[in-house]
C-alpha cells in the first residue's frame, strides 16, 4: 500500500515489539492518525468502536490483542477470558474467530511462561500470511481483468466496488482492491466506480482515500447510482469483498450488497467476491444461518464531515431510524470468488 | 394535507392573488418557511433549484409562472419566451410540459389583454385538478392496501417507498403517499420504510417530516437496506412515485428506485408505482428514449444538517463525483401502476 507515498503496512508492531500501530480510520480522509493499542482491551475496543474494520484486519488486530493479554497474563482461564473478550466485539467477522483460534491453538499446548511470545509470533505469521494472500487473490484478479480489459479495448476497464475492501481492511493490498492496485501498477488502465456506502459512507471516506493516494482514477457516486450504471454498459465489473461466505456460497457483506448483484446479474455485468478462503464458513449452512448485526440508528441519522472549522457532526432527520449493517446475496448471482487458490465460480467446502 | 397541526395545500395564491406561496423544501424538516413566487423567472428559479420538487407540484409552479409572465407580457413572443425558460429548468418532468401545454393552448386563442386571467384560473384548475386526482389514486391504493392488509392480519402494513412522492410534491395527498395517507386515516395500520434517498435524502428530509406531521408510524433506513429487509419479509409493498412513463411502462424514477424494484422482484414483493395519468408519455416508447438528468456532483459530496448552533454543510470526500439524479425501472419489475383511473397491471397508450 501507498500512503503519502511512502509503502507501508495497515498494522505493524510498535518499536518496542509489545504492542501495536494501526491507523485510527475514524478520522480519514481528513487526518492520518496511527494509535498505539497496547492490551486486549485496547483491541477490543478498536474493534468494537471500528477505529479499525475488515475481515482480514480485524483478525490481524485480534491475534494481537489475545498476545498482547497473554502478556499481562497466559494461564488458561486468561486465554479463554481474552478470547471471549475478542471475539464478541462483531460478531458478523468469522475471519476473527478464525485468527483467534489460530493463535490459541498455537499458545494452549504450551507452558504459560512461553505463551505470549509464541502468540505474538502467530499474529507476526497472520500479518505476513495475509500480505501474500491479498496479493495472490490480487494476481488471479489481475488475470481476470486483463481478460475482461482485452474484450473492451482502448478504453479504461470500469470496476464498481462497494464499502472497503481495501488496505485499510486488510495488512496491505486488500482483497476487492487487490486486482485493483495490481492492474494500475501493471499499466492495465482501470477506473473505479465507488459506491459511498451508507450509513458509514466506507467507500467515500476509505476506499476514496486508498485509491486517491495509490493514484488510481476513480469517482464517487451515490450507492442509488450503480443500476444505472450498470444499465448504461458503465460498469464491465463488481468487485466486493465479504465477511463471511455460506457453505452455499451465499455472500455475507456491507449492507446494499444485495443491490448491486440483483442489478449486476440483470444487465450481465459480472459480479465477483474477493476474499482469503478462509472467510469460507464451512459451519454456516447458507446465508439464512447468518445472524445480521444492527447498529446504531446514530449511524445513519448523523453524519460527519468537514468543514473550514475541523470535523462538524450533522443531524439529518427527526425520524427513528434502523440501521442493519449487512445483508446477504444469494450465491445464484455471484459470477465468481477471487481467491488466493484461484477464481472459483462454485464453491466446495473449503478443505 | 396536515402540517403543524392544520389543514393547507402545498401552494397557494398570496392575498393579493397575484403571485404564489410555496414551502421552501430546502430548509426542511428544520425550519416551515413559507416562500412568496411573483415573477416567472421566481418560478423557474423556485424550480431549477429545488425549492420545490415532484412532478406535479412542479407543474402547478410551472402554470403559475406561465400566468405570471403574462401578467407582465401577454404578446404570443412572451408567451413562447416564458414557456421555452420554464420547460427548460427541469428536463425529465413531462408533468411540467404538460401543464404548461395546458396554459399555453387555454390563453392562445385568446386576445393578450384576457390571457393573464384565464392562465391563472387555468392554473388554480390544475391545482383543484391535482388535489382531486391525488385523492383517486389514494383511494384505488387504499383498496389495495386494504386486500393486502387482510392478507397479513394482526400487524401493521409495511410499506417502503423511495424519496418523496407526498403531499410536498404535489398540491396535496402526494401520489405514493396518498394511498398511505388514506389508509391512516381509515384505521388501517400502517408502517412506512423511508428510505434516505442519497444524494438529496428527500426521504430523510422530506418523506419522514411529512409522515410524522401527519402521525403516520415511520422508521429512516438507508438506501442500502431495502433488499435486506424485503429478503426477510419485513416489507408488504413498494410504492413510489415517478417522474415519467413511457409508453411501454418503464419507469423513470429517482434514482435508486430501479434497485428497488429489482429487490421486489427477486423477494415477490409486490412494487407500486403511483402517477397522475398524465405522467404516461406516449412519445416515449421506452425507457431507453429518456434523457437522464444529471446534477452537481456537490449535492453528493456535501450534506446539509442540523447542529446546535443552526444549519451546517460539511463535505464527505477529497474525491471526484458523478451524480446522475434518475434511474430507469423496467416495465417488467412492476406490478401495478396505481392511477386516479384504478389500478392498471399494464399500460395501454394513454387516451
Amino acid at each position: 500500500m501507498i500512503l503519502d507515498g511512502q509503502a507501508t503496512r495497515s498494522v505493524r508492531r510498535t518499536a518496542d515489539g509489545a504492542g501495536i500501530c494501526i491507523l485510527d480510520q475514524r478520522q480519514l480522509p481528513w487526518e492520518v492518525r496511527w494509535v498505539e493499542l497496547r492490551s486486549a482491551r485496547d483491541a477490543a475496543v478498536a474493534i468494537a468502536e471500528m477505529w479499525t474494520r475488515g475481515a482480514p484486519m480485524i483478525g490481524a488486530v485480534g491475534a494481537y490483542g489475545l498476545a498482547m493479554a497473554l502478556a499481562e497474563a497466559a494461564d488458561d482461564a486468561a486465554l479463554d477470558a481474552a478470547y471471549a473478550m475478542l471475539v464478541e466485539t462483531r460478531p458478523t467477522a468469522i475471519n476473527l474467530q478464525w485468527a483467534l483460534d489460530q493463535v490459541a491453538a498455537a499458545v494452549r499446548p504450551l507452558a504459560p511462561v512461553d505463551r505470549a511470545g509464541a502468540a505474538l509470533a502467530r499474529a507476526d505469521a497472520i500479518c505476513d500470511e495475509d500480505v501474500a494472500l491479498c496479493r495472490s487473490i490480487g494476481e488471479h484478479g489481475l488475470d481476470l481483468l486483463r481478460t475482461l480489459h482485452a474484450q473492451h479495448p482502448g478504453r479504461p476497464l470500469n470496476i464498481l466496488t462497494h464499502c472497503n475492501a481495501g488496505w485499510l481492511a486488510t495488512v496491505d493490498y486488500g482483497t476487492a482492491t487487490a486486482p485493483i492496485y495490481l492492474a494500475h501498477d501493471a499499466g492495465l488502465p482501470v477506473h473505479v466506480w465507488v459506491d459511498e456506502t451508507r450509513p458509514r459512507n466506507q467507500g467515500a471516506l476509505l476506499t476514496a482515500f486508498e485509491l486517491k493516494n495509490h493514484g488510481v482514477p476513480h469517482t464517487l457516486i451515490a450507492d442509488n447510482a450503480g443500476g444505472l450504471l450498470m444499465a448504461r454498459g458503465q460498469v464491465d465489473a463488481v468487485i466486493v469483498g465479504t465477511d463471511r461466505v455460506a457453505a452455499n456460497g451465499d455472500v455475507c457483506n456491507k449492507i446494499g450488497t444485495y443491490l448491486k448483484a440483483l442489478a449486476a446479474h440483470d444487465t450481465a455485468v459480472p459480479f465477483y467476491v474477493a476474499l482469503p478462503y478462509t472467510t469460507f464458513d464451512a459451519a454456516t449452512p447458507s446465508g439464512d444461518a447468518i445472524t445480521i448485526e444492527d447498529r446504531s440508528p446514530e449511524e445513519l441519522t448523523r453524519v460527519t464531515g468537514a468543514t473550514d472549522h475541523g470535523l462538524e457532526t450533522v443531524r439529518l432527520t427527526q425520524s427513528p431510524a434502523y440501521n442493519p449493517a449487512f445483508d446477504v446475496t444469494p450465491a445464484r448471482l455471484v459470477t465468481g470468488y477471487i481467491t488466493e487458490r484461484g477464481v472459483l465460480d462454485r464453491l466446495s467446502t473449503p478443505a
